[in-house]
């Protein structure tokens, strides 16, 4: 018998029925293997609980830990009472039962170490533990929090802990496309894919898995399933590297609409510019993407342009006035309405031309690109948001995905 | 600097600007000692996991208890967090924190010991604790609850175990009155009251506070005050007999509409019968209250005549029906609209009149008495439920309350 871990996020068990399919689910695996089920708060209770914590202003990370784990204790406790129903033995425990050890760092709290002992005699005497996502505790006894998409953080973490077969990561969509299929109907379900691929689509727009339990799985080398809660069928496997027969030059096309583009223009080319410009922003915490400098057409200042994240913006501009002085720009101006397109895949690493035909695609639906950015599985260009799905579906095309 | 335990109910606590009042109480009484604050859960938040509960028809108790227990959370948290926003160095506590070890009698668990020391240690370093109240942990490391009322158990053990100088039951009334305001507008609030006649109340009506827990502070000789959490002044003290200076002949008069009455009629008269009744109707849980028993007319045969919780009056038919061959009687009867009329008093010790003056009011007002009984500081009598405001009303003027 092998160990399967399951995660169900909140839209999964947003309500008594759709917990009852979680059980089903639960239970058919059940029949082959010992299993760890990690649940997060219903949908929409974590929200109502970030609400609270607004509301009184508050800043007490202890308190806003307490408050914010309080809503798995519901779905473990209906899951497990639910597969015991229809006859499944079960153990729900939360995190601090088992124990799920963390550091201090409320609200995006790293796990440091899971009682492994402790959990397999409980699976020598259940069949299923039902787990709270999202939470631990740490060495002073305080509840604490790993951050949003913490419930993957969890499911990946007890998975590689345990040495579990798989971890299968369940949603509300089939698994990961090769491209939004709200934007080309055509996207398909991919099958297989490397953790590099998976984690470059995640920080590059694909919301489907959290980058975090991804890099966790890669060091771990589990095997992670993202699949629907809907339907039954097999979803996309993302395992090494090497477990990929073929490897896809490009396997997928994902895009961010949360980029803003800053330019400085007019600046005096010595050496060290660069330097200034983003150790500056990177000693307040802002995330400088893609960069593009070149010589203006006097011969004697450079312009430089870069991305942000739309959050930062405000941010970026007062830091960057505030310092117009030191840096000795000529004119600031900033855009928002850019998008960033990017293509991923293993293959690309052994193949050539996979750029150029991303520029020459882009050039036949007169899209002009802004700035480029690449890495030996991913290019990435910068481009005016209105041609974003013109952008995707052309590239889909381009690829024969 | 003393130690007093404050507990505040789910309607204190059913919103921000509630709580945000019950932290300047807190703050208050800060200044001069230091606090253990035990919090129930929102109003209303209990009553939906029951309604979950309910909705899955769960019978696991386990399961249960992690549902029930987690609005706690939430209440502590904010507590807490607004606490520390106005300068008290908070410390917020879940049950299993402490430890609060209980047994494993699930939604009735007993507390079974409190972690002195620890608690100590918690408030040699902090001003305040804020306790989650109604929760526990048993031997196994599950979580337990330990019922309905179940925080002001939480407070006045805690308040025992740590021999605060008093415990304070906040609620939503300014004390404990000699008879229901709704009725009696003159009913005036008691300023001191002993453990024995508050327990009178209890049992009989009045719905300040759990019996449970009166009962526990009477064992500890722990000072308990009922009071307002919206009205800033002193509520009613309930003590030990001895520091009552006065004696009051009555202290108030209770009633409840929660009793059924059942009257069994032509039954052979032998030794043994109301045993045999009664036993039969314990053993099946069943609380039988008044009992009255009568001859009938022609000599051989008795009638019996009692009362049980309105909950139970079908369960008590079914199980009479079941089995009336061997209890051998010739009729049954019942009647929901009765209604349980007590006053209340140590006084009543060592005084002879007060029954007298019972009846004779009850009398003057036409009210027929269908059951009488009495225990040392208490007249009960059960009436027509119709007549509940009259004779509330007539007896609190008798008595010069």
């Amino acid at each position: 018998m092998s160990l399967i871990v399951m995660k169900f996020g909140g839209t999964s068990v947003a309500d008594i029925k759709k917990i009852k399919n979680v059980a089903n689910i639960v239970s058919q695996e059940a029949q082959k293997n010992k299993i760890i089920v990690v649940v997060s708060a219903m949908a929409g209770v974590t929200n109502k609980m970030e609400n609270y914590i607004k509301d009184i202003n508050s800043d007490h990370n202890l308190e806003n830990d307490l408050i914010l784990t309080s809503g798995e204790n519901v779905t473990i406790g209906l899951l497990s009472a639910i597969l015991k129903d229809i006859g499944i033995h079960s153990l729900p425990l939360l995190g601090w039962q088992v124990p799920i050890l963390t550091d201090s760092e409320h609200q995006k709290a790293k796990i440091l170490n899971i009682d492994k002992n402790r959990i397999n005699s409980f699976l020598e005497n259940y069949d299923v533990i039902v787990l709270a996502g999202f939470q631990g505790i740490n060495l002073d006894g305080h509840i604490t929090s790993l951050g949003r998409g913490g419930s993957d953080t969890t499911a990946v973490a007890i998975a590689s802990a345990l040495k579990a077969e798989r971890c299968d990561i369940y949603t509300d969509v089939e698994g990961v496309y090769s491209t939004d299929p709200n934007i080309v109907p055509q996207a398909k379900k991919i099958s297989k894919l490397a953790y590099e691929e998976m984690l470059e689509m995640s920080s590059t727009g694909a919301k489907v898995l959290h980058t975090r339990s991804v890099e966790l799985a890669m060091k771990n080398n589990l095997t992670l399933q993202v699949l629907s809660s809907m339907i039954k069928k097999n979803g996309t496997f993302i395992v090494d590297e090497q477990k990929l027969i073929e490897k896809e030059i490009v396997s997928g096309v994902s895009y961010s609409k949360n980029e803003s583009k800053v330019s400085l223009s007019g600046i005096p080319d010595k050496p060290g510019l660069s330097a200034k410009i983003f150790g500056l922003l990177a000693s307040k915490n802002i995330n400088v993407d893609m960069i593009v400098q070149n010589i203006s057409q006097d011969g004697i200042s450079a312009n430089i342009t870069f991305t942000v994240p739309n959050n930062d913006i405000n941010f970026t501009k007062k830091i960057l006035e505030n310092n117009k002085n030191e840096i000795n720009y000529n004119s600031l101006k900033t855009d928002e309405k850019v998008s960033k397109i990017s293509v991923i895949g293993m293959g690309m690493m052994s193949q050539t031309g996979v750029a150029q035909k991303m520029f020459k695609t882009l050039g036949n639906n007169s899209i002009n690109i802004l700035a480029i950015s690449t890495s030996e599985i991913k290019i990435s260009v910068l481009i005016d948001e209105k041609y974003t799905n013109v952008a995707v579906k052309a590239l889909h095309e381009a690829y024969n995905l």
